[in-house]
């Protein structure tokens, strides 16, 4: 029988809180396609502070924050984007820029913490004369935390010196910022100074922060001009649209706070996990609140047989490869809920089989 | 000093109701992308149910939904999609079908009754043979109640018709029914009849029927399962959804019945309308919650000059146009806003200038 | 028995003369991918030279020619074409300026004589303030000869009245030449003088000119160099090139004086057809080398039969529809085979079957 | 003063020899788009003969030619191609395969000598499970010979290997054969063979066997037709192209014989310049007819200089960077023209500075 229910697949996976409900309950709101909504516009106006840009923009999520990011500074027919072989937009989002935008993708390595060597990206932006063959290079997407690293940190320095190549060399540079704020909390940098670098953004509100749903994109007034253009092109303009947005409010002004607790029990969990037998995991590089593991062959377990076992207990994990599982912490994982599954794996990985035999 | 606001702009603009904002505090959600939000499951089962087909898809909005339908139906490469001349997909969605998803667009003039001619229709098919140089037809889309002809309505029979055309050459029919349940309850004929030659439809919730966001299309299984692949390629896959959907599913329990009155008043604002000297409507012509009159060259007034004094009154109205305006009817517009609106118009045209001159 | 062969379904199945086989075979050639192909060069100034632009561009053939063209002047994502419904580009490209390019296409009705009403044009043309939800009208497309209504010319007048109306909105005008000589020859007015509004036209070599294979593109210089890295990009690139030039540089010598005789000869079998019973064809208003008949009801033939009665007699005719048969006049057609072919057509409508029964 | 030309920049600038020219003087021809032409038909004939397939098509160019390929085996909108990171289509097509034809490419590591790692080129095809944020493969591209790698040949083990990977995940495989007969010749295998498990591949006719223009694909039946179109629209349809066919047929007929010798003369000139002091080329890699060399910091000049001093004495090569020369050889370079490259390079590297100062 299932006692509770700890969902670790995502940060996705929040439920509004009481004070979302709420504010969602009496948003003051209008047609958001015909005007502005009021309180989008507010949304919209304090996320343009946070991150130090001119004007900002609410989509429904990040996959069409990054897509419209892209294909507004791709405008132009021949667009090549140089990001990373791992990044989120080549790896989780349909290939859009390319199937939906006729961008052509040009992928650098991704290192294990996230970053591209500067010389690698470099040597990915195509000699403008050479553009009778060549697309033609126009943006540099770098993502902030990295998800498929285990949610590292791209730090100032890092960031800054890629906007000046990409200065030097002519490109705009877009930041995919789904989780910036986990990277402001664990690296105590302010969000506007680790977008400083860039032309762009998209913020995801419905990861880390717990807003139930949207992204907010951010940039100069032209960009946001665009944006807004393409968004409604995509279908993204909504009408009544404030009643998420107030949601996304509270997120902001409750959950920034939670996210460094979500990273302390992320590396708790780790540790932990490090600990039992047949699980190997990289505690010490955990930063934010991502981490995978890998289940050692040895192991009575498969990653499939693992998530079926832990299930069957209420634990939600996501499986990567057939040994390997992701794991995500978000503000309604306790630091209990963090004990209660590492009591599990321990019992699953090392203890008697239950009754179903696993 | 204005006193009230009637906004004929558009029936998007209605706010949610005190039942909707209820609905949406309480509602139950989960993750719409990692699994399926119960709330958003039970308003699109509603959905299908209502529309006589298989499965439904929640979408931010009407443009998306045309949008995705038009693209799954023409997911090969050189598709071509026949199309009232003066159809809202062809008119006023930024061309998407063109610039986000390559397909041709052949269209077909519009009568005024918003049916195209079915004999005109057929001669716009292309013929396969001429492959070589022809773009292949794939899909006929109609729209049900007719936006730009003034909310007319397509009866079963003439839909049936288009439908018996598509089957004939192996084409699809897609409906856009943003205004659906207006053309239902004008004609008398669920709306399951009026859809049931229609391989796909997109039906809006924010329009007359009050919800504050989204749309939803119907179809088979298969094409829903592909839209909902198109959904995330484009960033309309939102996470605790449920939200808006539960605001969706009052929208339809309390607001079908309203749409009569909305008709009713269209009527009584028409005919009040074209007895004012100065204005011209084909009052007779009215059908559903929407329709356009001229002001006449003699008239003391422009469009844009009599919106602004209604404006200052608190009455909102569409330019279409230096001497067309459009009139749109929706629940939050009483009867009393009605003659209220009447009796500023009197003013306007015939009254002697208010101190502001106008 | 076949005595000769008269193929009138196209001007494009002009065989190579002996002096383009002799100028092939002695061409200077060079790699015109990684330099210029002197021969190449040499065409493309003359052309220029012609048309009165500053640069010009050798392409496969028409369709590469116009998709080229529109492509360059809609390079933005979100661009929108206004063209005539019976345009060449519209019918027979197979769609290709949405279906690769993404441009989305708005048809405006084509007039009898290949015209579009001016302000049927300005009416197409989208009011940029509503760019959140129409595409971006950027180009014109004109058509001169109009192939479908017959080989038809614009006047200089009418193509320089597009031409201020492209400029009052910003627009740019393309000119789909294919036959602009046809059109010249006809007019008595040199091709530059019909080209002179437009900032790009594409001119077939291949169509009454003779040449084996190939287009030409004209316009600015800036407009030829992106047209230069779109012809590679879509494969139109090719090295030797200088072969296909030098006979297109004798069909510019050679040919363009053939012309009137072509016009004559369409003329003359315009005429002879309209008087034979059966046959319907409004011979007064053939102006070039292209007409279109229709057999009557009442004939003994239709399209196909009579298609299948001329081939056994050597003459090929391009069929329409059940009833319409277009013929099409080239320098390969001799006033002989123009009386050959009108006795033909005498047997097949008047005179008693042949021992095929047909 | 130059005494003679020779040009090592690509094997694309070969002349037409004098039988090409008088196959071309002489060829019987048609419109290859209103019926087929008989010349482009015997070619076409003979290609698929060679290669196995069941059909051919003639293109304008390489580039066409691979285009439509990646086109035809991902028409459906969403899908995505794994191809190599140095393959010619990622780097040297413009990234048309995405800005024209909405395909996403996937690379994958291409190692020194052009294959990828099986495992590698698996782990890059996407589980269709996780279709709802991944695109779709549906291809895999390899290179024969591989021009970025030095023209190394792919052989036959490798290629079925990847032929199994391809069936086993319902992918279909494409081969940017530009040099196919290069490797047929240095392998020893013929044709038809290197593209048994093939389902369709591009062959340049005016790379090694020196026709003035064109390449051929090949594949199935029901691939040719698709690809037909897919020629039409993007404009590669060619009137009477048998004048380009007949000096491909002659280019087959003559050449394939001399690319032994092209290959034993890079060989040559690649240990010749190893020789030199400041040069350095791995000669015992050369496979075919290209090659890679490199400037050793410590040598007088850059690879510009270099090109410079050459070019001055009729040697033309093509720069791949700042100290990186690309060297191609061809059947219009003797064994003499060797030589004398040899001696130039060995004065410009180790000779005292001409009057020029280099």
């Amino acid at each position: 029988m299932v006692t509770r229910t700890v969902d670790l697949r995502s940060d996705t996976v929040t439920k509004p809180t009481e004070t979302m409900r709420a504010a969602m309950a009496t948003a003051d709101v209008d047609d958001d396609v015909l005007c502005h909504d009021p309180t989008a516009l507010r949304l919209e106006t304090e996320m343009a502070r946070i991150t130090g840009k001119e004007a900002a923009l609410f989509v429904p999520s990040g996959t069409m924050g990054n897509l419209i990011s892209v294909l507004v500074h791709c405008d132009i027919r021949g667009s090549e984007v140089v990001l990373g072989n791992n990044s989120h937009i080549h790896i989780y989002e349909n290939g859009g820029i390319s199937t939906i935008g006729g961008v052509h993708p040009r992928t650098v390595k991704n290192n294990e913490d996230g970053t591209m060597d500067i010389d690698l990206i470099e040597a990915a932006i195509r000699d403008p004369r050479g553009a009778l063959v060549y697309p033609i290079t126009r943006l540099i997407c770098l993502e902030n935390t990295h998800a498929n690293s285990g949610g590292k940190c791209l730090s100032v320095e890092y960031t800054d010196q890629v906007g000046e190549l990409a200065k030097k060399h002519g490109l705009k540079l877009h930041i995919d910022g789904a989780r910036i704020f986990n990277a402001s909390v664990a690296l105590g940098i302010p969000v506007h100074r680790l977008l400083q670098a860039a032309d762009s953004a998209s913020i995801c509100l419905s990861k880390g922060l717990g807003a139930p749903v949207g992204s907010v994109i951010v940039g100069s007034n032209s960009f946001i001009a665009k944006a807004k253009i393409l968004r409604k092109t995509l279908g993204g303009g909504m009408r009544q649209v404030g009643i998420l947005c107030a949601a996304a409010i509270v997120a902001i002004q409750e959950n920034v706070g939670k996210l460094e607790g979500d990273h302390k029990n992320a590396k708790v969990l780790a540790e932990g996990l490090n600990k039992i037998k047949g699980i190997r995991v990289d505690a010490a590089s955990v930063e934010t609140n991502i981490f995978y593991f890998d289940i050692e062959e040895s192991s009575k377990h498969t990653a499939e047989s693992l998530s079926k076992y832990l299930q069957q207990r209420g634990i939600l994990v996501m499986l990567e490869g057939p040994s390997r599982v992701r794991i995500v912490l978000h503000h309604q994982i306790s630091e209990s809920d963090v004990q209660y599954t590492l009591s599990c794996f321990q019992q699953a990985l090392t203890g008697v089989p239950d009754q179903n035999g696993i």
